[in-house]
């Protein structure tokens, strides 16, 4: 029975995520503008072409107001008191490019900025910010084809229920009947749900705007919960694997082949997870590799050359082992388990594997990583 | 050009929902449960069999927390400090059956509930709290064949943009590749958008259970944004129906036609809405006869004698005249501009129209009362 003990170490570890780009900050300059998650209409929170994030909070009565987001463990961001009795402020410094999750401090309790739409993480409906990052194009919402993301309720025996999952179809998908496409399983992190990937991810988007640029062959992605909220915080080392192997293994991926146009077999599945997605990732395809060939873990541990010599026939099923991280995830003791995944990658390349590492450049923690990683892995899905 | 001044007129009357079920209040039976619409883990706020609501909300340090919710109009339910500084309270009265969109007033700012999900009413991701009813079965998720909540982002030439839609495709679908079904253009409310039908609507899961159980048909519904929130409060009265008919009828009317398999003639198109969206659907209808057979008006208007006779073509071509409204919606000077809709409902049946009245028992201008018109109409669409 595995227990995820990394697991649990890679959260903590990984909680002091680091905001800012740098120590020394510059002038602020004044064009802040609208962040581009607020819900319609509200101009506040706010970004300007540094990355400096300013809120404007309306509590005339409240007696402190703060917004987690900003000092990068360090109590995040205190607003003070405006004329017009509004609360506002704004970040020490720039933050990552890319899409932060935060919520405000009011008298002590725990609520949403009311400007920002809502985003599931930290096991909460949370606010989100995004920070305009300079290779922003890729998970544009452009003028090409769009594909579908269509919510399923599909029945799980083991549970005793209908479970959600979001299948993303390429444009395409309804243009050719006789057409059937590859699948990529698609797992969202700790504290995340099945919503993850397709609304902070932009993982169609990504893969509308790949398609449209002629740079991927069409496939699907089916994303759904990986059962790793179940246990409250501080309970992932009760996590079991077991539970989510069975609803996807035996009951999400026949569902899906009964009911999309997939090419069913295992040269044809891939899976990808982030941070405990691609604990979960590691450990189902590792015990199914008679039914995934390409296995993506980002931000979420490595395979070493002892994984793989362990593991009965993964030289010869495994057509790809990718691993990425966020540049500020490397470097120090950030307790990766499986010892340097840089150096874990370079050897199975040298023992013969298709082994792919990937940084991405200046973020953390966070999903500007993984839209990134996404973007690197779709072209090497399935090229066979 | 036409203006919603009628429009706005409901939003005003409509804004005093009662939601209380009785003035004389029984002994409050203490078997509170939290809500079936809290987010995962979250105990409040908490719902009891009389349709109580109780709230608690942890903000030590605040002075006053109040709750939108409970006392019809007249400044909600405010919250009192416990023991342990979390602040608790419960409505005065049970609140009526269904869903009820509400908000946080603390220290005079507006928040959520971060105990429960949100949903988009009052152009603002709102908290939520789902009284059980007695005929909650209908949308209940079961252990039947479910059909697929597809999001399609479709090019708008006019908007010059790519806009959502959401769209349910019934369960057998994907099973006969040569079958067309008939398309319900459905129409959220002033304040939501294209999200509200699918989650507090339940759509897919009526048209699902009604489906099972062999009631109706299959066919799809199209769930898009009306458009209707993009002047703000205050300004409907320059709202203009123009730029969505284009994007209705011009733009996704043909994309869908194009990319699902519809039967894309007017017997097999109808549209509804509720509220704001009944007006759009009235509007946009009748001077579409050529492309809509089916018209359902719920909580949103009504058709007269005088409607029909100066429209011509009305009585040939519009085969479900459907106008439906709660209960406690009805009586009293309520403006509906038209005439008593129930009497005009019935001067259509007199001229030998297909015309439906159907009133939802003991509910307001609320969702319970839409979902249970949309149970009502789907079995009297599309019959030849």
């Amino acid at each position: 029975m595995k227990k995820f003990i990394f697991g649990v170490a890679l959260v903590v570890l990984f909680s002091c995520n680091m905001y800012f780009a740098q120590t020394e900050q510059p002038a602020i300059i004044e064009d802040f503008k609208p962040s581009t998650l607020n819900q319609p209409g509200q101009q506040y929170p706010q970004v300007n072409s540094q990355g400096y994030a300013r809120f404007k909070i309306i509590a005339p009565k409240a007696q402190s107001v703060k917004v987690s987001l900003g000092l990068g463990g360090r109590g995040g961001t205190a607003l003070t008191r405006a004329a017009d009795s509004s609360w506002v402020g704004t970040t020490a410094g720039p933050l990552d490019k890319g899409f932060h999750y935060y919520h405000l401090n009011i008298d002590g309790g725990t609520f949403n900025d009311p400007g920002t739409l809502n985003f599931y993480g930290s096991i909460r409906w949370e606010s989100g910010i995004e920070i305009p990052a300079p290779d922003q194009d890729f998970y544009a919402l452009k003028d090409v084809p769009h594909g579908k993301v269509q919510q399923i309720l599909f029945p799980s025996k083991s549970t005793n229920t209908s479970r959600r999952a979001f299948v993303y179809t390429p444009a395409d998908y309804d243009k050719d009947q006789s057409k059937r496409y590859a699948v990529l399983y698609l797992q969202h992190g700790w504290g995340e749900d099945e919503t993850a990937w397709s609304t902070q991810g932009h993982s169609n988007l990504i893969m509308d705007n790949l398609i449209a640029e002629g740079k991927i062959k069409p496939f699907i992605i089916v994303m759904t919960y990986g059962m790793t909220n179940d246990v409250r915080i501080g309970g992932m080392a009760n996590f079991k694997i077991e539970p989510f192997q069975t609803v996807l293994v035996n009951e999400l991926i026949p569902y899906v082949d009964a009911n999309f146009r997939t090419l069913p077999d295992q040269p044809h599945r891939a899976m990808a997870g982030l941070s405990m997605g691609g604990m979960e990732t590691k450990t189902i395809t590792m015990a199914n590799l008679d039914k995934f060939s390409h296995i993506c873990l980002l931000s979420g541990g490595t395979f070493s050359l002892d994984d793989v010599n362990k593991t009965p026939g993964f030289k010869e099923k495994v057509k790809l082992a990718f691993v990425s991280f966020g540049s500020r995830e490397l470097g120090g003791n950030r307790g990766f388990g499986g010892g340097d995944p840089k150096a874990n990658a370079e050897s199975l390349k040298q023992a013969g594997l298709n082994s792919v590492f990937y940084v991405s450049p200046e973020t953390a923690h966070e999903f500007l990583s993984w839209r990134r990683a996404l973007k690197e892995l779709a072209p090497l899905l399935f090229k066979d």
